[in-house]
């Protein structure tokens, strides 16, 4: 599937973008702007390698990745005036990034053999825990304990994506099923204030 | 040892409540109150079994580990204002979990062929630093850290189980004096507000 | 190469010194200190052993870097004070170790055949991570995102080191460079208040 590949190197800029900018505004000097930018990126997708026992993580083994980090660093201290201005562009390319990033955990999981909670789970991480990484070094509590449904929007996406391969459905299909789950969600989550405090 | 298995599950239980019940205090959502709820509870094995090179880690590859997490996260919203006033139980049940994460702890490391000190180590890690992860990622100085002599009881239980085996006793009575030496040295520890600065 | 094995001890036992007399400044109890000061030895080159799948990680399978950081821990609480003047002397031990630390993690790295932009990330992350775990435990902003270009200097070094490999040239030799370069970024950064602010 050479489009997901397409989108995960996107997803993994665009990660990155949010990143940096996150620490040029915390006053971050440029080697931490970079740490930041890159733990955002790849850090989901390394805690679920070292976890699951895919080392040399995947990221670091495809200099690709590396490449559009470097690529996002540059780009946000360029244009870093715009980019804030773009937010719903940065929402849209979010959104699609933590869906592939759902899908990749999803599937490199499932080839370990472990349980179906632990498969979704680690898509989950894979989506989410970047962000929590980069809140834990900025010293923040980490946002999606607290805010957003964000984590659930991934979870709910990643039982449609497994339901459909269960179903035998063509892979391409059920990887768009995915992410447009998890943008409606999220759209609509934040449209409507949804939150799931009880 | 069958009932240690037992102990394991019902300590993995107990961690995970003590866990959900600080994320629920601290006004996270659901998705929070589960990774809290979850790191707590399988924090210190999984960075043991990182450490160690036995992955995938080793609650990934047990259902029943997740099982008791999620059962933790359903009983901790049912019955939130009850199990805070059972202090005394809850905290019965933690000392056990704490003993049986440090025996367990030991001996899966004492597999590898690493040296004592580490064997030790890894078995102290085990029993103490769900709590530590737990504590960063609410944004806490980790509390093992300051208050209690939670660490030093499983470093004295630790000792006292590998001195026992090393005696060729009978593994499951050296299993209930680390535990027993665990509980006593945290019993005295909070009556007698012990503490370790010098 | 047994002086970079030598001055490898000695920065893992100048690192532990000055984790503990941090833990010890923030009023840690003894474990507390211990866990910080061996995660500010050690913390880096476990992320790199992890990271890179090389676990269990490296300071486990020698015993002498327990002990570096077992006697870093009691010359801390036997002679904190006089330690604390020492400013001049703990800065040049601490830049030889993280030299040595960014030698080390390279040429630790190089043999997993990863590419050559990993490979000098894995030499930072080997040098400047203890000291973010560090601030992370202790819960502050990592120091390194901040103030000093601690992490260039690792960096340059490292660029030097490899380069140098590259040209054929005596192992020993490129070592010394690297430490060399990274001793005097950091003492003209600290002179002349060098930072890395856009």
């Amino acid at each position: 599937m050479n489009w997901l590949y397409a989108l995960d190197l996107i997803g993994t800029l665009v990660f990155a973008i949010s990143g940096v900018l996150t620490a040029i505004h915390k006053k971050f000097d440029v080697v931490g702007s970079i740490v930041i930018g890159l733990v955002t990126a790849v850090g989901g997708g390394t805690l679920r390698d070292v976890l699951i026992g895919k080392t040399p993580v995947g990221w670091m083994q495809d200099l690709n990745y590396f490449y559009a980090i470097l690529l996002a660093v540059i780009l946000s201290y360029l244009f870093e005036k715009h980019i804030i201005k773009w937010t719903k562009i940065m929402f849209i390319f979010d959104t699609i990034g933590i869906g592939v990033f759902t899908i990749l955990g999803i599937q490199k999981t499932a080839t370990t053999g472990l349980g179906l909670p632990i498969i979704l789970f680690m898509g989950v991480i894979s989506a989410v825990f970047g962000g929590v990484i980069r809140d834990v070094l900025t010293n923040e509590v980490p946002l999606i304990f607290r805010k957003e449904i964000y984590a659930s929007a991934c979870l709910l996406g990643g039982i449609v994506f497994v339901t459909l391969e269960f179903l035998n459905l063509p892979a391409n299909f059920n990887a768009v099923c995915c992410m447009l789950i998890i943008s409606i969600i999220r759209y609509f989550a934040i449209k409507k204030h949804w939150s799931l405090h009880f």
